[in-house]
């Protein structure tokens, strides 16, 4: 097949060239994510001319080995330009120089031969290594497991596409967390409650007939080492457990199994009424208990390697063991105790908030979940989000991390921007997951990081993981731009490495995706890393939050205050007054300072420490901030500053045009020119806003928003634009 | 730029060749629909050889002009294989054989000179013609209108696409009917209401920025001659007309404007109330006709060839003039009375019934519109389905038309398939329109087609059109599937001239879509041909309707009887009891008959008419039929033959295999498979329920299904699958 598209191809090029031109698309449509396996760069042809162009095969096969063997033969051909003999690894093909051989020393006793260390690559991870075979220098990727050899193809894959050595390769990695999960918050019907990239990836109402690009999302997965996803909403759609979906979840748990991926579906704690058809889901009833038992082996039946549930209770609405009298934690051990037979685990989400709840939203997490410390089961992971809110352009970390040691604590973010320009912005998510993952807890002194806490080095724990919730829909290029796919990518190997920096794994996916030109290189690392820090300045500056567009959480609005709940609308958040601006959480406050540790807490206590001032503390209009300016110059500079930081992307990016290809670069210039337009609109509307309470005069140089605040409150994203966007369908 | 990619996809192909395969997408995604421009089959080359590689365009140029030398210059290039020369219109020029110059008169003095009779192209029209100019012979595509040059652009290089001869052409072409409308039903959170492919093209968040998917949007319905597209859903959300949006729509109206093609939108006759904070929509109040002229105003001042308003009124729950005890033509006459002075028009839905109507529901359309023939303003359309129920798979034509003589009837079709299998199902409705627009009202004696009443030549109205309610979304391939790609041409091609056979559009669209191989349009016009009956046959055979799941309107569910109306329930329409099947529309039943011309009636009523006989007649379950058989007996052999044909679709088109690309055959073939078990679950949910009445024996051959009703019920359409699948989104 391959080689017929060769042959198809080279015949239509010499045969029929002009009248290729309007037909045939040439289209790059970032379709291929960074599993792009063009042609390496001339430059790289030369040291990599030592591969040879044989692949030895293990002698066991499996599906997992056979998708390694065919991503290794389908990069390899690619990115050096000349076909793969794929050979049977038996004793009868003499190994060659240059050689590349995959498996595990069960499947290729050629491999077992080298005695490999492969200790340190644990269940899923690889070793990669130059070494002398049979008298030949060959290259190994080997693994404990296939997939741990899957993943192992891939990281050799990528040492090509990002122009890395080859020579001397000694190279063992393993994941140090042990869930790696996309969340899809898809419901049944297609839509999705934020992704901002067409409709849900699963076609409900075909399956289980399969498409390819089911596979491709696996591959993908695996590619950057995630190993299991939710398929639906954590608003839980139940019709997702009757036979004729399970048919549908088992058949893509069939597709993503040989990636190493299993599947996992949300559910509700209302279950056994709602599919059960029984009178109550206390958990302590034993009809209950019974009948997540039974729906356990339902499930099993179905897909034997099922993953587990991920439940949201007793938040936003939803029902929960509260409703009984009962606990979290009884909620979520009643699931735990029928999955566990089956290898299952329970993700229990710790998103918790309620509206009748006076205190300060951001401290009601910890105070629920602090007592249930060590009344969970073994198979039970509390999944928190890195913020104390809900995934704004920046918060402070969850003060849930470290100060429940005895849970095995799983941190959840976004990789969908549902508050930092839904797809069209260019936000390069990876700073923000680093700036979480190195925040220092200090629950054990110094060091202690959210990235210890969740990858178990803190504690101990062995449970541990990392979720995101996707950005993934059916939209040709998957993620609704092409930067956006970069949030998949880092999500997933910080997920595998939270050690990683943003700044390298920002120039692995611009390699892989753009290809090695310096330039272009130099610039698409440069506008990542400035990107997100845009986003919080021309949104939500100096620990600003929430002050997004009601229900739709797009566009300015902190002037909100549609509907009962006061912890609904922006002025909750912000606390604008004639005095000054902030939520003061200090003592003299809600006092959420109190629930960080105090080395924590003292360093957000530190009015200097900008970034989270006005989470902690109301400032007055005029007080001098560290900067010599007063908060109200400060807010100014800060807005302004991002509208220029994007003006900025805008140049950087019309610079580089020519090294992209066509497509890909105007769909970016395209987005960055409508990110322009809303920042200015961001930084407008907030200024007007604020400066009505402020009354103070713009800076020097600064510039008074065209309109009055009226005009803004008018074009009022929470209004106008809500219906449009609330779906999460609009972009 | 385009020699540019040339000259690149040149160099790609001689160095980097198989380095290309994997990254390069070769896919034939269907994005390019019928206007594909790929070199034509070697034996046309010859006969097209004396095509010059000159155009000449006109002196004088316009967008629609520019738009016509382009599309001219990318399809010769293409279909001919070498690159043309665009060459000023001006004297310097010297002609040569060969040549194909394009324009109107007034923009090009040499064809002026040329003194064609351009009389027949009307307005929109257009002439190819072969002439001797200037002592060459070339080839003159001129037109009264840009618009209509552009139009001849499009047939002339359909010409090509379809292997016609180009000598000696003597064409003159002009549209029958004055409005040809793409209706959308698509909100303003891009969900659908009844397309299934993918989102509402309409990007709201983003417009006023604009896609080049909009360009290729108008260049496709300019090619079969669509001139107006109704961007929203007729249950309207009304916020389409706040200033922001109408900043959106404008957008798209400058994009589509140079393809002759004007932007409607669907609006409420509550629109008073709900946008202009009155306090009563009653049209004979006049705030309520001041604020009518009033937004009018506004619309037109934000796009100034706006064309006019769709409403659905006092319809299934929406609002309308009936409210305030006026008539229908009263409601639609105010708001024509505001469009009037600015051009444009009104087009009112005649899709009318009520809950509270015991009368059925196939008969209150006509009785609600008939008295009010005459009463309606010059700028009004009264736009009717083709059945007078909604759009199945077959209908008897609505006894409206011929009908209302002093009025002008449109005639509204589906082109998405909400009754025919979504997506999925491969039914090609050229037939069905043909059926409905060939039917004989006999309102002045035999030969009083629909097509005549609607393009005005039976009672003289001016004001004529067809519209078709749209299948196109953000899919790759805009409509969900290949072979709905036809639907969308043979709606715009046949309303244009609904003269056209279905069979000669279906071998026309075929070789502008895959090509002229014998083999290939011979298998894909019998398929096509013999589509729309199978699904006839295995869903709703002998006139048979509405057993469709609840809300969904997807797969079989005779026993519905979800919900408190009557005529939202199954069992209304087939009225199945012991002792036979069918709605009595006779004189002895709710007597529908009378509201057809005598001679139609009689077709009607006579039972050997067997392709409507369940929608007129209660028929005994042991009655014989004309063909010999018992009805019983007929329904099964009906209902199998259904499956029989999908079977045979499935089958040749597996025999085309190679004839087409990879991609668009795997898709087609995967829907076929779908088709066929979709097909098999209809025939035995439909036999199994209906012989729980009958009680008869299956004839001899064959098979009762599988499993017992209560099998399918539980399956059910109805329950399962309605709200994932009753969003339309989920195909």
């Amino acid at each position: 097949m391959r080689l017929f598209r060769r042959i198809l191809l080279a015949l239509l090029c010499l045969l029929a060239m002009p009248s290729l031109v309007p037909s045939l698309a040439l289209a790059e449509d970032g379709y291929d994510l960074w599993l792009r396996y063009g042609k390496v760069e001339a430059r790289f042809l030369g040291p990599y001319r030592a591969v040879n162009a044989h692949v030895i095969t293990p002698n066991r096969t499996s599906a997992t080995l056979t998708a390694a063997g065919d991503e290794l033969s389908r990069g390899l051909s690619g990115l050096l330009g000349r076909p793969q003999d794929m050979l049977g690894g038996g004793d009868v093909v003499a190994f060659r120089d240059g050689d590349v051989l995959f498996g595990t020393p069960r499947s290729a006793p050629r491999i077992n031969a080298l005695k490999l260390d492969l200790a340190a690559a644990g269940d899923e991870g690889y070793a990669i290594r130059s070494v002398m075979a049979e008298g030949h220098k060959v290259t190994v990727i080997a693994g404990n497991s296939d997939v741990g050899v899957l993943h192992g193809v891939f990281a050799y894959l990528r040492l090509l596409q990002t122009g890395q050595s080859l020579a001397g390769l000694a190279i063992t990695d393993a994941p140090k967390s042990k869930l790696r999960l996309l969340n899809h918050w898809d419901n049944l019907n297609r839509t999705s409650e934020r992704s901002y990239s067409g409709l849900s990836l699963w076609n409900w109402s075909q399956l289980p007939a399969l498409d390819k690009r089911y596979t491709d999302y696996a591959r993908a997965n695996a590619s950057i080492g995630i190993n299991g996803t939710v398929l639906n909403n954590v608003n839980a759609d139940l019709r997702i457990y009757q036979p004729a979906y399970l048919a549908k979840v088992a058949a893509l748990a069939g597709v993503f199994r040989p990636y190493g991926i299993k599947v996992y579906l949300s559910v509700l704690s209302s279950a056994p009424i709602q599919i059960g058809g029984l009178k109550t889901a206390d958990p302590r009833d034993p009809g209950v208990i019974a009948w997540w038992k039974q729906e356990a082996e339902t499930i099993y039946k179905a897909i034997p390697d099922f993953g587990g549930f991920l439940v949201k209770a007793n938040s936003e609405g939803m029902p929960g063991p509260q409703d009984y009298g009962r606990t979290q934690a009884e909620g979520a051990n009643v699931m735990a105790r029928a999955l566990q037979p089956h290898g299952g685990v329970v993700i229990w989400r710790a998103f918790v908030y309620s509206p009748d709840n006076a205190q300060d939203r951001a401290m009601q997490a910890y105070k629920e979940f602090v007592p249930l410390d060590g009344k969970f089961d073994a198979n039970v992971l509390v999944q928190i989000k890195n913020g104390p809110l809900d995934f704004q352009p920046r918060e402070p970390f969850s003060p849930l991390f470290g100060a429940i040691p005895k849970t095995d604590a799983m941190l959840e973010v976004q990789i969908t921007k549902e508050y930092l320009g839904f797809a069209t912005h260019l936000a390069y998510l990876g700073p923000l997951y680093e700036e979480t993952l190195k925040a220092d807890t200090y629950a054990k002194g110094p060091g202690s990081t959210v990235a210890k806490v969740i990858d178990g080095e803190l504690f101990g724990n062995t449970l541990t993981g990392m979720a995101g919730v996707s950005n993934i829909g059916t939209d040709p290029n998957w993620s609704g731009s092409i930067f956006n796919q970069a949030n998949w990518y880092v999500f997933g190997r910080m997920a595998w490495n939270p050690e990683l920096s943003a700044r390298d794994v920002a120039e692995e996916w611009t390699r892989q995706t753009f290809g090695n030109d310096p330039k272009l290189v130099q610039t698409s690392v440069a506008m990542m890393m400035a990107s997100r820090e845009a986003v919080v300045d021309y949104m939500t500056p100096l620990g600003l939050n929430l002050i997004m567009g009601h229900g739709s959480h797009y566009g300015p609005a902190p002037w909100d205050d549609i509907g009962d709940r006061p912890d609904w609308k922006a002025p909750y958040y912000h606390h604008a007054d004639a005095a000054g601006l902030g939520y003061d959480r200090t003592a003299s406050g809600s006092n959420a300072l109190e629930q960080y540790f105090p080395q924590a807490a003292a360093k957000f206590a530190d009015k200097s420490n900008l970034e989270y001032l006005l989470w902690f503390h109301h400032v007055g209009w005029g007080e001098k901030l560290s900067t010599g300016r007063t908060l109200w110059d400060e807010l100014v500079v800060r807005y302004t500053g991002g509208v220029d930081a994007v003006k900025k992307m805008r140049a950087q990016w019309n610079g580089v045009k020519g090294k992209v290809d066509p497509e890909r670069f105007a769909l970016t210039a395209r987005y960055l020119a409508i990110q322009q337009a809303e920042a200015q609109w961001w930084r407008d509307a907030c200024l007007a806003y604020f400066q009505s309470f402020a009354k103070m005069p713009y800076p020097k140089g600064e510039k008074a928003p065209a309109h009055p605040l009226n005009y803004y409150e008018s074009l009022n994203a929470a209004k106008n634009l809500d219906a449009a966007l609330a779906s999460g369908l609009s972009n």
